[in-house]
C-alpha cells in the first residue's frame, strides 16, 4: 500500500513578514531555492513507488495558490481540501484521513513551510518507522536538536522498540532555558518537528478515543462536503463547529503506542529571518547593491536595495513594505506586525 | 536702486541619492522643511523694499519645476534664464548680469540648495557689505567655520575696509586635513559659501579683463536669445561655445577690489545626508514604523520603512530606491551612483 503524503498547508504566519503576508504566506514563498516550500515539501514524496498523490490541506483563500504551485511542477492528481476555517492540525488531518481512499494506507503528515536538505535521511526515518505504523503506532519524527531551543517542542526518547526507532516517554512544550538546556545535555530529547506517521484508521480510532466531538464534527464535514474534480469543500457550518487544537495536544500527549524515529536531517522550520540566515542560503539578489557590507540577510521582490558599510543586518523588502532589523532580533517583527495591526484597527 | 537676487539653480547633484536625481535634484525637495531648498532661498529675498524680482538661473530641463515652485509660493515677476548648457557659476552669474534691467543694480546672487536659518544675520550682512558694492567691490559672504572641513573654500580676512567688512587676502580650495586645522586655529579665516554681491556691470567689467572669451559667449547666447514672457531661452551655439569656470577661478580669485563679510547665519550646503542629520531638522516621517531606534535619519517618499533596533543609521527611500549607510559614511554614496551608472553603460 503506497503511503499518502498529506500536506499541512493552512498556516498563515507573519514571521516573515513583510514577504509572508495572509495572502501569500510563507509556504508559498520561494526562500530557498527557485521553488516554494510547499513546492519542496510536495516534491518530497513524489516517487510514485512509495508514495500515492498527495493530499492538500489548505485555507479556502489559498485554493488558487496551492493549484498553480502544484501545476507549475506538474502534480495534477493532488487531492486538494479546502478548510472553511483554521481549527488547527488535529482537525485537519482528520479531514484528510477521512479522504483517504485507502482507509489502511499509512498518512505521511508534512508541513509545508519547513526546509530539509538529507532527503536519504528523511525517507530512510520513513522505512524505519513504517513496519511499527503498519503494526498500529502513530509515529513522530525526532528531529536531531542543535541547541537549547526554548520555541520547539521536544520528545523524550525511551527504548528502542524496532530498528531505529524508540517509544515516547514524553512530550515536553516550549521548555524555559535551563529545561531546554537539561534536556539536550542528557541527551535523549529530539525536537518534534511536527511530521507524523500513522495509518489513517488508527489515527481516527485515536481521535475517537480521546476527541471524539473533534472526529464527528469532521466526520460531519466530510459527509456533507461539495466535491468539485480533485477539490473538497467540506461543509462549513459542520467544520466551524469542530474544536481547535494541535495534534500533539489532542492526540500524540494522550495515545498510548506512540513511536519516535530520530533523523538528523538538515530539518529547519525557517521559523524566522534569523532561521533563514541560519541556513545559510545563498539567494541571488537581483534587486540589490551591496557594497562593503557583510554577513547580511537580503531580500527583495522589487524594491531597489542600495547598501554601503552594512554589516549583521536583516534587510527585506516586500511590495511597498521594507523591513530593517539586526540580525539575531528577528523575533521582534512581531513588534512589527502588532504595530500595524493597531494602526487599522 | 533694489538688489537684484539671482538664484543659481543649475546643480544637478547626486549627493543625496537616491532623493536627488537629474530630473529633480536637491534645490527642488523640501528637505527641510515643507518648502523646497529652492522655494526657500526664493523667500529669502521677497522684502519688496530692499530686492527687485529675481533672476533665476536653471537647465532648461528644469523649467517646469521652476516655474510650478514659484507659482506654489505666489512669486509670479521673477526671471527665468533657461542654460541649455551647464557651463558652471561664472558663465550663468553672466546672462545673469547682462539680463539685469538696470546694470548698475547689485546682484545678489545666492546658490538654490543652501539652508540659511538666521536671516537677520544674513540681511544685516548683506546690508553691511552694501555702500562697499555700490561703490564698486565685488562682496562675498564668509561663513563662520565650525571645523576644519577639507570639502569647503576658505577666504582669509584681511583688514576691514569699512564696518563688518574686510578686504581678502586670499582664497584657498578645498584643503588638506592640517591646513584646514592650522586655518580654522589662525581664527582669520572663513568658508566660502558661494554667496556674493556685486552689480551687474562691475560683474561685467571684471569678466572683461579677466575672462574676455567667457563674456563674449554670454553677451552672444543673451544678444541672440528668445524671450518667452518672462522666460529668456540663450542661444544655445553661443553659449555651448562658452568656456565653463565657477566664479572663484573666473573673477573672484583675480579681481582687486573685492571684501568678504563675515556671516554667522546658521549656514548649512546640505551636502549629504549626514549634513541633513547633523542640522537636526526632525522631520516627520509619514511612511515609516520605526520601533526601538535612535540616532537615524529616515526619509521616504513612498515606500514603507519599518526599523526594530536601528541606530546610527541613514535610511533614505525614493520611488523604488532605497540606500541603507551608517551615519558617518554618506560621502560614500557616490559609490553607489558610479555603480549605477556603470551599470547602465
Amino acid at each position: 500500500v503506497p503511503i499518502i503524503p498529506v500536506i499541512l498547508s493552512g498556516g498563515g504566519g507573519t514571521r516573515l513578514w513583510p514577504m509572508s503576508r495572509p495572502a501569500n504566506p510563507k509556504q508559498f514563498l520561494a526562500l530557498t531555492s527557485a521553488q516554494t516550500m510547499f513546492q519542496m515539501t510536495a516534491e518530497r514524496t513524489r516517487d510514485a513507488t512509495a508514495f500515492a498523490p498527495p493530499i492538500i490541506v489548505c485555507g479556502a483563500d489559498h485554493s488558487d495558490l496551492v493549484r498553480e504551485q502544484l501545476d507549475a511542477i506538474g502534480i495534477i492528481d493532488a487531492q486538494i481540501i479546502l478548510e472553511p476555517c483554521a481549527r488547527n492540525t488535529a482537525p485537519a488531518i482528520a479531514l484528510a484521513a477521512l479522504a483517504a481512499t485507502d482507509p489502511k494506507a499509512a498518512l505521511l503528515v508534512m508541513p509545508s513551510d519547513h526546509v530539509i536538505t538529507d532527503l536519504e535521511a528523511f525517507h530512510s526515518a520513513t522505512a524505519a518507522a513504517l513496519p511499527l505504523v503498519e503494526a498500529g503506532w502513530l509515529a513522530t519524527y525526532g528531529i536531531t536538536p542543535t541547541g537549547p531551543e526554548t520555541g520547539y517542542g521536544y520528545i523524550q526518547m525511551g527504548d528502542p522498540i524496532a530498528p531505529h526507532i524508540h517509544q515516547v516517554v514524553r512530550f515536553v512544550e516550549k521548555p524555559d532555558a535551563d529545561r531546554a538546556a537539561s534536556m539536550i545535555a542528557g541527551g535523549d530529547y529530539l525536537w518534534n518537528g511536527g511530521i507524523f506517521l500513522f495509518r489513517a484508521d488508527i489515527f481516527l480510532e485515536a481521535l475517537a478515543q480521546y476527541a471524539p466531538d473533534m472526529l464527528a464534527a469532521a466526520q460531519a464535514a466530510i459527509t456533507d462536503a461539495v466535491y468539485q474534480g480533485n477539490i473538497i469543500h467540506p461543509d462549513a457550518n459542520a467544520f466551524a463547529a469542530c474544536p481547535s487544537d494541535s495534534i500533539d495536544y489532542a492526540v500524540m500527549e494522550k495515545a498510548k503506542k506512540v513511536a519516535v524515529v530520530p533523523a538528523d536531517m538538515g530539518w529547519s522550520d525557517v521559523g524566522s529571518w534569523d532561521a533563514l540566515y541560519d541556513i545559510g542560503v545563498e539567494a541571488p539578489v537581483d534587486n540589490a547593491l551591496i557594497i562593503d557590507s557583510a554577513n547580511n540577510l537580503i531580500r527583495s521582490d522589487g524594491i531597489r536595495i542600495h547598501t554601503v558599510g552594512i554589516k549583521d543586518m536583516i534587510i527585506v523588502a516586500s511590495g511597498n513594505d521594507i523591513l530593517i532589523i539586526p540580525r539575531g532580533r528577528s523575533q521582534e517583527v512581531k513588534k512589527i506586525v502588532e504595530a500595524l495591526k493597531a494602526e487599522k484597527s
